[in-house]
C-alpha cells in the first residue's frame, strides 16, 4: 500500500485543534461523517480496510449481513461518493479497498498536538 | 493537557482496517459521527479543539455564528452527548473543552497500519 507522507507534512491534514475549518471545509466534512453515521457503513469500511490483499468482493461483503444486495450497493455508494473507498470491476463482481489519504486526513483531523506536533 | 497513552496500547483504539466492529461499537461510532455530521458542530469542536488555554467560554462560541444561543446551546449538548466535550459552569458561563481520549480513540480509528502499527 502506497501512502502519501501527509500527515507528516500538515499541509492536507489541519487537525481540529489546528486552524479555523472555513464553512465550505466544514460542509464536506459533514458529509463525509454524514456517511459515517450508519452502522452497516461502518461495518463495511472496517471489512474492506482489514480484507486480505487490501480488497473486499461485494460477494463477500453482502454475505456478512442480512441484508440484500440492493441495499448494500447503496451503502457502498454512499461509501464511495466520500472518497473513502473506490471500487473496481473485474468479471462478474466489483472490488472495493479504502483510499489510503482519505482516512488518513481523518485521522489527521482528530490528532491531539501533544501527539501530531504542528 | 494531560493524555493517556491510549493509541500506544491499542487497546481502546483498534483501527478500521483492525479487528471486526461488533454491531454495538458501530452503533455507539454511528452517534458520534452522526453528531459530527453538522458543519455548525464541527466548526465549534474546532474552535473548542483550538482554543487558547484549552477551553472555549460558550459567550465566544455564540458571536461566531448567526444563530441563536438557544441553536449554539442544542449543538454543544449534541457534542457533549457523543463525550467528545464536556463543559463546567462557572459563574456566569459554561467553559468547554475536547475529551482527548475520545478525539484519540477517533483518530486511532482511521489510522492505517503503516502508520500505527499494530
Amino acid at each position: 500500500m502506497e501512502l502519501d507522507d501527509v500527515s507528516a507534512t500538515g499541509t492536507c491534514c489541519a487537525p481540529l485543534s489546528g486552524p479555523a475549518l472555513d464553512e465550505s471545509e466544514a460542509s464536506e466534512l459533514a458529509k463525509v461523517f454524514k456517511a459515517l453515521s450508519d452502522p452497516v457503513r461502518l461495518r463495511l469500511l472496517n471489512m474492506i480496510a482489514s480484507a486480505d490483499g487490501g480488497e473486499a468482493c461485494v460477494c463477500d461483503l453482502t454475505g456478512a449481513f442480512e441484508l440484500t444486495g440492493p441495499t448494500i450497493s447503496h451503502h457502498l455508494k454512499v461509501l464511495r461518493q466520500t472518497g473513502l473507498i473506490d471500487g473496481e470491476r473485474r468479471g462478474t463482481w466489483v472490488y472495493y479497498r479504502v483510499v489510503p489519504e482519505r482516512l488518513t486526513r481523518l485521522s489527521g483531523l482528530f490528532a491531539l498536538p501533544a501527539l501530531a506536533p504542528a
